[in-house]
């Protein structure tokens, strides 16, 4: 029991070392079976000893409230997955899932996932360890994203990290000296659910107000946006209808130039900034790494970003810490999650 | 350099193991002498390894420009100590300053000081261990305090705390897994600045507007409760003299019942609930400790710390969280110096 809490609380990341010999090896690479289940896709890949993606696979999440339907939609791209490393006489050494939610790594339970409610307070690793036969790794999917970050991303090389996931909503997984830090159920990094507006902040789905997640997502800038189109008649904003507005097209009219999008951007950045100035002056991390899809727009926010935290945070942890964009993509969390099973594998 | 860097960033937290045999032990116990550099007293104390206080020294804090008069008061106070243990034919076997800011405990280097400005960018444990020929540790006040609960105060037993300090200013301390958290630079556990009225906040003495020192602080009180005075004319409060005002005026009105300072302490709650939902999500502790002076007023604003957190925390980390009073008082940081000074001795 200690030890499951402990494993719980922290996992620490260094190179991922197969357990077989160095010929073994050689004839026979050993590779991790990673499954991102995501609200809209499921996506696997197999994943080798140095970061390389060796197969992808790309389903529809099933739209269910059956959990037993998702694990067996799961344990599908698992079976295919083998079968590709089997036709190269290759085994799968781990199986990681990530999933879009708190998960308690030690018990395994899914603690919150809105996006796929199927699996709420479901031991999802308990059913795909029964369905794989096999021990599975379950992990929150913006801390793996940190974890992969820190593998092969824009994070290589450093031990403290906070990583913000800027995608629908704004998650995040925090790396203290090298070890994933999960909290005691395995909650933490909730970085996106930090109040930066408590006071007539917009209310958030988790049902606290002015969350981050309600300033810093693509959610968010669609709705801040709307907000303030009737004061820029002159954007190109305007000739999109209201319900057709997207952040990508949002970034497009930045991108051109229009000062309306721009300031989008730039206020996104000002509230990341809160944020990061908050983390910054209770963690003093080495770095803070900017992922999800919002982060495409990384140059249009990152200015705002930095100097709201230099104005905010105490000068020398503010001016330790780097600010800079994710370099791993889509692929983060695979990977995070791929390091995070072959590790808990060797234990 | 890597092993400082690491020393600087964690301390593990575990009992205090002397270095002599059981024997030797009984005859001539090791005593760490522990130093409480504050802006107005320096306090001395000799502890043994049970965290028993057994000699105690109080000198009025030098108030100059020059570091090298705070390096012989500190001197003196540890000669005097050193005198005490030796009358009853004990040794001193570390020797720890606790220091009012943020310092560098791998370099030594006191990087922030308000209100002891003399030290500012000094090299304090230098300038000590030459003048007292041994090594000191030296670290920050918030820091040790956490250490002290967690060794001996109302953390006892517990691994993951946070520990808030609600004094003049509000200092922090962060304990993960039975380590302190320090940060990269030592800086870490700042969470008196974290942003909680971000937009129109009350400038801080840190340059940020809207800490939580300005709203969670004895100052704070004193200040929110000048701004309400004339909305409350019934107070008892009135009869005090504006410039008058202090924070133990204010307790004794509210225990009193007097209103307004009733509703002055659930609204520092309020404030003080909003970091802890933030430090909830982020870390997902197992205990938030309330110390500082403010900390005897802890039933007046408790209620609604607890009630802003539960609001705003997701479910799990705030059912799992503990927000409790400190118990070691003005001991905190002496002890939590001392059990770090002992440790980082044995290392």
């Amino acid at each position: 029991m200690a030890n499951n809490k402990l494993a719980n609380r922290v996992s620490s990341i260094s190179s991922f070392t197969p357990p077989l010999s160095k010929g073994e090896r050689e004839s026979k690479p050993n590779l991790v079976c990673a499954v991102d289940l995501g609200g809209t896709n499921l996506r696997a890949a197999n994943i080798d000893c140095e970061g390389k993606i060796r197969d992808r696979l790309k389903f529809k999440t099933p739209q269910t409230d059956n959990p037993e339907e998702i694990v067996s939609a799961i344990a599908c791209a698992v079976a295919q997955c083998s079968s590709h490393a089997e036709q190269r006489h290759q085994t799968i050494q781990a199986v990681s899932v990530v999933v879009p939610g708190s998960v308690n790594a030690a018990t395994g339970l899914v603690v919150n996932a809105p996006n796929v409610p199927a699996i709420i307070g479901f031991d999802l690793t308990s059913a795909l360890a029964s369905e794989l036969k096999r021990s599975i790794l379950i992990e929150n999917d913006a801390n793996a994203a940190a974890v992969g970050e820190l593998w092969k991303g824009a994070a290589r090389g450093h031990r403290t990290i906070v990583c913000f996931t800027l995608g629908t909503g704004v998650g995040g997984g925090v790396i203290l000296n090298g070890e994933l830090w999960r909290g005691i159920d395995g909650t933490g990094g909730e970085i996106g659910h930090i109040s930066i507006e408590p006071f007539g902040g917009v209310q958030c789905n988790c049902g606290n107000f002015g969350c981050l997640e309600v300033y810093g997502s693509a959610t968010a800038l669609v709705r801040m946006t709307r907000e303030r189109l009737e004061q820029y008649s002159g954007s190109q904003l305007d000739t999109i209808a209201r319900d057709d507005l997207t952040a990508e097209k949002l970034f497009e009219a930045a991108l051109a130039g229009d000062v309306l999008a721009r300031s989008m951007f730039e206020k996104l950045g000002i509230y990341l900034g809160i944020a990061i100035a908050n983390i910054v002056n209770t963690l003093n991390p080495e770095m803070i790494v900017i992922g999800g899809g919002v982060s495409a727009a990384f140059d249009l926010f990152a200015p705002s970003a930095r100097e709201e935290m230099a104005r905010r945070a105490f000068p020398v942890p503010a001016a330790r810490c780097q600010i800079v964009k994710a370099e791993c993509g889509d692929d983060a969390g695979l990977l995070g999650g791929a390091l995070l099973a072959s590790q808990n594998c060797l234990r």
